[in-house]
């Protein structure tokens, strides 16, 4: 079986120094099934508004995304509008209009409850935690989370920190949430309260994950046309986990190799506005592009003997 | 033959967030020296004033770096006074004294005229210029520079990156000299300007190569005690250097281990202040780095035949 995805569908509204968008799909939980889609099969729990277009619906099936676990509300969908300036690793919020998604409470449908592999997407604590009540017993719970949760539910968020096996933030949340401005330290911290796996994103900087005896060190893919970062943090979880989930590989090896595919699904996203360029992506393309990061992060190991001068 | 260095050396007085010093031993040189010494044979092309101790000659030479070049000028030292906050890849530059140093013009002694390997640290283009006229024809020239000089002597500037092998500047400088606030893009037009390897510093966040025809990502070392980034950037161009001297091995591969070599070095230097932690370091930990650096960054490759979903 698969993964199973609580987030949110969302409208966004960017602008970029590259151009912008109205009202385009977006979302976490969007991006992370869409990306995940490309390596297992992927339920979504989410709420949309009756404003909610099949053309999107659509395209989710399309990918074989399973929408039993997606609500239609009355209302309008959760909309976002944002702007990134030239520093395309900081969003600028400009409008938040949570809509149907302020009274989400999700429920898993049934055949949901048996999921393997469970990502709880950026959502308030206390639902995560509701989430894993009505999960029987997932191999592998990843989570997200943001500055809001960590400043205004943090006695939440930790038990979830404390229940989940990977915890996927970015560099500012892990020194909110440490409160230690120091990331190795951050993540020592993080560890402690209970998580077997930090995955601490840096934008265009790449990922470090910690584990209590190893740190891995991956970059992110250097490109030339960075069109709209929205949602690559959420694809580059879809890309992990749907790897993850893919292979059965939950040695530190494969979750190595699943942090260069989220990597490398993330590089994609970033290149074109919304899902556009995962939309129609060859499993060729995304290997390519892995073997570009080996190539692009390969150094020779020094010879057994030590040398010295 | 090893390596001949020419910059500044100075007194640094420095604030960080966990302590400060007053007038200890600093400057691009005296970096650059000290890292590369480790690997090879260092000659030093600088001015001190006549307040220069000589506790910091007899350190140089303890570390077997050749004084010829080292002029001694009637004034006073160059000084730099700054301060890091808790963001460590920005200084803040309260004072500059360039004292002895306003006037300095480099005079290569007839001893070194037959270096193979030149790095040219952050000094006017004008004066890296006249080095290079004065060293007969080494192997290898590297060069650094800073933002004062992109903006106030762009086109000498330019002339120094067409004559050297390779620029070591950091992500902020690249983007400067480019006019381009891509760094991708940003580097195909610096390698345009006829360099052929463009390293890219970017401080925590390790450091980028570029090539015609490659790229190779390094991460920096994640370090727990951050002390004083202060001499980062010319510790890791004296690793850099240093390895390439002392192996010969300019090929892409050779030239990758160098890069590591250089983040290893500029992991020690910045957990001290000043050159505390370069003064007595063992060659043992310096490849212990190193193979830290393999372990953090190794993932497996796929097999060659395609998987897909």
């Amino acid at each position: 079986m698969g993964i199973l995805v609580v987030g949110s569908v969302a409208f966004d509204s960017v602008e970029t120094p590259f151009g912008r968008v109205e009202n385009v799909l977006g979302g976490s939980a969007t991006y992370f099934s869409t990306s995940a889609s490309y390596f297992t099969d992927v339920s979504l729990v989410a709420v949309v508004g009756d404003d909610f277009p099949k053309e999107h619906a659509d395209f989710l099936e399309s990918r074989n995304i399973d929408l039993r676990g997606l609500s239609r509300n009355p209302g309008r969908t959760f909309r976002w509008r944002g702007q990134y300036g030239y520093d395309l690793n900081e969003a600028h919020t400009l409008e938040t209009h949570l809509n149907v998604f302020e009274s989400f409470r999700p429920v898993i449908p049934p055949e949901y409850a048996g999921a393997e592999y469970l990502f709880l997407a950026n959502i308030d604590p206390d639902l995560q935690m509701e989430v894993m009540r009505q999960v029987k017993s997932p191999l592998v719970i990843a989570s997200d989370t943001m500055n809001f949760w960590i400043s205004s539910k943090l006695e939440s968020l930790k038990k979830v920190v404390g229940m989940v096996d990977i915890l996927i933030i970015n560099d500012a949340e892990a020194r909110q949430l440490s409160g230690d401005p120091n990331l190795v330290k951050s993540a020592r911290k993080i560890l402690d309260m209970g998580v077997a796996t930090l995955i601490v994103k840096r934008g265009e900087y790449g990922v470090l994950m910690f584990t209590e005896s190893s740190i891995f060190a991956a970059p992110a893919y250097p490109l030339e046309k960075v069109f709209d970062p929205t949602g690559a943090g959420d694809t580059f979880a879809g890309g992990f986990m749907g790897y993850l989930a893919n292979t059965g590989n939950l040695s530190e090896s494969g979750i190595r190799q699943a942090i260069i595919f989220g990597s490398v699904m993330a590089s994609f996203a970033v290149e074109e506005f919304s899902l556009n360029r995962l939309k129609n992506l060859s499993y060729r393309e995304i290997e390519e592009r892995y073997r570009s990061f080996k190539a692009m992060t390969h150094f020779e190991d020094l010879p057994e003997t030590g040398g010295g001068y």
